[in-house]
């Protein structure tokens, strides 16, 4: 995905306005030198990434929890990223038989290959 | 916050398109019977009610990472949720000394009192 500088401002306005994700001038005097788009943001866009791809097909994931998230590069306007998933454990629920755990783990680069963000995530599925 | 159902589809549409975000015909046969906030929603508003809450003043804070974040309950159209936050840990940074590293715990409750989400935040600041 790029992440645009309108994208950028959308977000930073409604959820994290903070001038270095919201206003390009001011942004230039601030801790990046530039806009930037909030962490939170890109949190968000690979949520979408994965609804979209179709994740698990039409089986809802609930979100039960994250882990070891870490935002380790900024990500500027024009930037493209792409979303990593791995699954790395897969079990059926001990309180709720009728339910599996995911766990993924999830890295976002940037297109220098960078990882910009890493984070475990936890969700809960029905089994068949 | 009230959190509205026009808010959670807003954000569900956008950045969580699963039909219990976006569609309250759908959600009703759904997971929770209802339309939900998606956790990243509810996480993305609390971040909104820090900065808007004036947070440290002007100080930019850049998000460093995220760890225990936990969706214990789910969040339904017309719920009001209440952010709290206790700063944890306030130091230098070894590496930066003109940076401090502020971490907080979050924790998000309804209007029955109950938490609906908690994480721990870790933050960069300019030290004075």
């Amino acid at each position: 995905m790029t992440v645009t500088a309108d994208d950028i401002v959308a977000f930073g306005s409604r959820y994290d306005p903070q001038p270095m994700h919201t206003d390009a001038e001011a942004a230039a005097r601030g801790p990046f030198g530039a806009l930037v788009a909030s962490g939170w943001h890109i949190a968000a866009l690979t949520v979408r990434a994965f609804v979209e791809a179709g994740g698990y097909g039409s089986t809802p994931v609930v979100g039960l929890g994250i882990d070891e998230l870490r935002w380790l590069k900024p990500v500027r306007a024009g930037d493209v990223i792409t979303v990593h998933r791995e699954i790395v454990e897969l079990r059926r629920s001990a309180s709720n038989p009728g339910h599996g755990i995911v766990k993924t783990r999830v890295t976002v680069r940037n297109q220098a290959g960078e990882a910009v963000m890493s984070l475990l995530t936890a969700g809960r599925v029905p089994t068949r």
